[in-house]
């Protein structure tokens, strides 16, 4: 019998959608429940640490979205030619995860005037540190991250240039055109495309 | 010729301590090189994103410590019978970084009454929580965290529950004998256990 997924996350893109997109690349039929925030109290106690997404199968239940992401692309032919590749596919996908990291610290700083810091701290230095060594990392590898092939690690990073044009604006990745095509061309991938043109519409 | 190894660091255990431990049980050799803080700004732009530590072989440079050892476990068999244990693997460290985040929150916060409200929120919510979740997966795999057996994340919480200790106080694991055997037993193993003998005394 085939494996049957259940995929459980808030109505949002968010730390699902990278899981998502990999569905939808490898075209396995899986259930995306997307729960209302007044059900979330009940339901935490129910998930392996209070957090979600989680993923069902096989009668077990997994959080953390990037392992599962990595399991995921392991299964699919995902994580590149051999343990190089999967060791860049790491690092790059940790790397991305720092830079979330301190794009969520401004995005959740409550005092206006730190807030304000914290962006123009981010916009003029952190933002332009890493996307300028990942577009030279990207460039190198033909418009994909590691190995001039796709991997899991690529849509990690669709998703997270995603919701970074919507943050910073449709101009943002405008220097960075490699890490723009790379985005584009992760969109435009059968399977994806379709399931872009299907998806709950959410802000984030 | 064997893969000639250097790890580069801070005069600390931190975020290189989990990928000593693994080469000492691997027992292979490795440039162990610790950099004084006036030495960093001059290398902090020779590394791949701005971090330590940094693993360099086979003419390459790689940061990100998690994603490093992982590489290492794999290459020395500490990553379970199959995907699954793998993928556990992966989850148990990414819940441990959790943790780790926000006991770091509590330690870089310079307010002294917020510092006092998260220590407080730390020791009576988040850590248990998390802890207890934790000591009972570690019972069921008979005092191993992944298949009742040895793996790289076993390491990683070995380094991590030993720092606890500090911060909290030795008696801080008492309430989970079963996380605190395999601390003792991953420090006591043939390899570490001369190891910790031996490497310089640093406060974390």
């Amino acid at each position: 019998m085939e494996t049957q997924y259940k995929l459980t996350y808030f109505n949002g893109r968010g730390l699902a959608e990278p899981i998502r997109l990999l569905f939808a690349y490898a075209k396995v039929e899986y259930e995306d429940v997307r729960i209302e925030k007044p059900q979330w109290p009940s339901m935490k106690p129910t998930t392996p640490f209070g957090k979600l997404p989680i993923l069902e199968f096989d009668g077990k239940k997994v959080g953390q979205s990037v392992a599962i992401c990595r399991y995921l692309g392991k299964k699919w032919n995902l994580t590149g030619k051999d343990d190089w590749d999967s060791l860049q596919c790491d690092v790059l996908v940790d790397t991305l995860g720092d830079l979330k990291q301190q794009v969520g610290q401004y995005r959740m700083e409550q005092d206006p005037a730190i807030k304000e810091e914290k962006k123009q701290n981010l916009i003029k230095e952190t933002i332009p540190f890493y996307l300028q060594k990942l577009e030279q990392i990207v460039k190198e590898n033909d418009d994909y991250l590691v190995g001039g092939q796709l991997t899991w690690a690529d849509f990690q990073y669709a998703a997270s240039l995603e919701n970074f044009e919507l943050i910073f604006g449709k101009e943002a990745l405008d220097q960075y055109p490699h890490l723009k095509a790379l985005k584009e061309r992760v969109f435009e991938l059968p399977g994806i495309k379709e399931w872009v043109a299907k998806r709950p519409v959410t802000e984030f």
